[in-house]
């Protein structure tokens, strides 16, 4: 595959198979059959999205509470083996995968819901718990936690990933709704990052540093989660706009007017096209905003009257809201199909995404030099934008076995790239570094931000076994 | 005075002299008469607070500019003399004292707003703005920044201490409002945190690991701030309440109901009773709550209504609430007054203010058990809660020279810290660790956690030059 080199570039110190072996011996005295060595196991370990090639674990262990983490990385610690957290695999830029081998902790069985605290709105779960399940588990509770990628991901990889999604505008990443974490650290100690106190100035915030640091720093076997009450009343609603520019202007215009909107969803055009052909819709295909308000039955009404208001003022509209939970669900269809329309644009072509982030004021530049990118490479690429983050992804549908198409691809995504961090943004806003973006780690960073970085590293994982290889390039 | 030995049991290894004036010198040919020693003005930089003893630093800078910090940490890195960041001085917990001496940055001149992007609702400042002064500065713009500690603070110094205050409720603390930093490492080297992009997942969060390291890291010499816009309407209100527990119950309804209430201060009878005699007020000698909604003219109302119709089912009421502006200065009067009112309890005392917090479900329980040992004490110590936060400050009225009252004042502090920490809290909600309440680092957070601290501490500042002596406590 086209970039399997790039993501290999990194000069990797051979570690000694002995060691691997006598780290297996060992943890298959402790795991029993919860250690599984088996070729087709490793593989689907060692994989997650289709651009960078598969680099399997030497084994999977399967944890069934922290203990059995600890006992893990004391056995891969003294062996000087890898080990590589795994949540729900759905990761987007090889943060699972094992280059240098090593010993993947698949979190499949330590999916428990520990505790509930309403009162204080928040909860303890084990790192195996995905999104929607924690929801389901909430719901009569009349409480839910807001954090939502598309894939119904593991809540441990989401915290080590530092994971959004629609809900980000309004309640924040997950770095803001992580109240506390227990690590098992590279030495095998385990340590709690923080009280469940909802503040403190006591300490380094370890919490913090914890969140996104994609297993490089530690094992994460537990997670205190702030959740919020479900809003009394939700609107929903979609509005066309002549160009992406006067979309990124009615978002701006109703974030500076304090409407504490939930969700603000550009769709553009290629990907409305997509929709009105797979989801069957008659949208105009133009850039579309979809957005959603939570509150009471009043305030939602009056939030989406404003917003309605601010997008006629940029040329948008008509604009369309609904309360009902049915027809929220029709206007938001192109929502909700979206990768499924886009898969569509080309069918048998892999999907491969990514996403940057913007100063918003530089979000409608950023988005269309993009789109003249895309036509430009001859790219099928629909994008799709939480605005209200000056985040956006591109869905590129790819022909990985065309290495033309693959070397367009290639370029395309370093300038996009580039663009973002010439603009003041992220080279990520959610997907995380993991092996695909760490090369630009010191254009975004720079020399001294990335050393600290790295002074860390080694301070906290002396033998850099904590999933060795990713995030930050080597010297 | 009578802490002044707990603060300084720290064994501190002796500077030699020699390097202190060879940096002096260094420094001078520097600074020029933007350098200073005399003995005044060093003191003023050795001491915030009464309750812990003057250590003046030897020499005091006032840089003008990144570059100038830049070469005092430079010159105090090849000395190996202790830096010491300084703010508005208004720290509790000897955050500036220099225990092994050194050079304190003055951030005074330092003081710039650099840029407001109304866009983007950020802006970029010097760390010796104050709070008040960048409201000013930003009122004309129909901005606002939230975070509101009692004193003027810089906002350098809130940074460094993750500062929060009355608002935190809904705009969160200082760890939720920086989006970047620009830091002089301990090698002299200028790093810049994070980009402008509103979020990211590039990356170790060195933004959130610097913001609370109370100058121990590094010295921030450029914060870029999240704005917010005035609201359009405000509303303020007070409610009595028969006890303590149903004003915390009432805080806890509100908050699960989705209300997004601004403001949510709790005073204790005591501080009532303070602020009627200092503030010539009538209010009824029970746990109050002072409230403040922040929205539309509509949804401010039916926020105010709700809230008392919650109040009115815990047994509180009447609840008297406004919105123009004089009305809701005369109903917050007994908070906005409540420093001076608290003095007024016993003239010519020293006020020693300290602060915990804790899961809001514990709060009510926290603060009862709290007066149970003021009065038990004998002391004079009203109780002001920030409780949307589970966060209350204690504000003592000692006298310093009176040791048996200072036995009992320590002794009092310990009991209400281990309470707070044994009820699942933190030592410290916004006041920071400083030398004050280093000894409780380690019950609070662990020895893995706390060993994590000083690995980072060690690895950034691997001469100890960064602020030594505070926050983490020595072996």
């Amino acid at each position: 595959m086209a970039f399997a080199a790039e993501a290999k570039t990194t000069s990797i110190p051979a570690r000694d198979p002995r060691a691997t072996a006598a780290a297996i011996a060992e943890l298959a005295a402790h795991f029993g059959n919860r250690l599984v060595t088996s070729q087709a196991v490793r593989e689907q370990h060692g994989n997650t999205m289709t651009w960078i090639d598969n680099q399997a674990p030497d084994a999977v262990v399967f944890p069934q509470e922290t203990a059995d983490v600890q006992a893990a990385v004391r056995i891969c610690a003294k062996h000087g083996v890898p080990v590589i957290p795994f949540g729900a695999g759905t990761s987007l830029e090889g943060q699972i995968n094992a280059p240098q081998g090593g010993v993947s902790i698949d979190f499949r069985d330590m999916n428990r819901i520990l505790a509930v605290h309403t009162e204080d709105l928040d909860c303890v779960i084990e790192p195996g718990v995905t999104r929607k399940l924690l929801n389901e588990h909430l719901r009569d509770q009349g409480l839910f936690f807001p954090i939502d990628p598309g894939a119904d991901a593991s809540l441990g990889g989401m915290a080590a990933t530092r994971a959004s999604g629609t809900n980000a505008v309004r309640y924040g990443t997950m770095k803001d709704n992580v109240l506390s974490l227990k690590v098992v650290k590279a030495d095998g100690e385990i340590m709690t990052t923080a009280t469940r106190a909802r503040k403190s100035s006591s300490g380094y915030d370890l919490t913090r540093l914890m969140v996104g640091s994609e297993g490089t720093l530690g094992v994460i076997t537990e997670i205190t989660l702030k959740l919020h009450g479900i809003p009394e009343a939700i609107s929903a609603g979609i509005c066309p706009f002549p160009s992406v520019e006067a979309a990124c202007n009615a978002t701006i215009l109703t974030i500076q007017s304090g409407i504490p909107i939930a969700r603000i969803e550009l769709l553009d055009e290629v990907q409305v096209k997509a929709s009105n052909a797979y989801s069957k819709l008659s949208l105009p295909e133009t850039p579309l905003l979809l957005v959603e308000f939570h509150g009471t039955e009043t305030g939602v009404a009056e939030q989406s009257q404003r917003f309605g208001e601010i997008a006629e003022e940029l040329g948008g509209g008509p604009f369309e809201w609904a309360t009902k939970a049915e027809d929220r669900t029709r206007l938001w269809q192109a929502r909700h199909d979206g990768y499924f329309a886009a898969c569509s644009l080309r069918p048998g072509a892999k999907s491969l995404a990514t996403d940057v982030c913007v100063p918003i004021s530089r979000l409608a530049e950023c988005v269309t030099e993009t789109q003249r990118d895309v036509q430009e490479a001859k790219l099928v690429a629909p994008i799709v934008g939480h605005v209200g983050d000056g985040n956006f992804h591109v869905a590129l549908m790819v022909e990985p076995s065309d290495p033309v198409e693959m070397k367009a691809v290639k370029i395309f995504l370093e300038r996009l790239t580039e663009r973002a961090l010439r603009m003041g943004g992220t080279c990520t806003g959610e997907h995380g570094v993991g092996q695909g973006k760490m090369k630009y780690l010191l254009a975004e960073h720079g020399a001294p931000a990335l050393a600290a970085m790295k002074a860390i590293k080694l301070a906290l994982d002396p033998q850099n076994i904590m999933n060795p290889s990713k995030m930050l390039p080597p010297d």
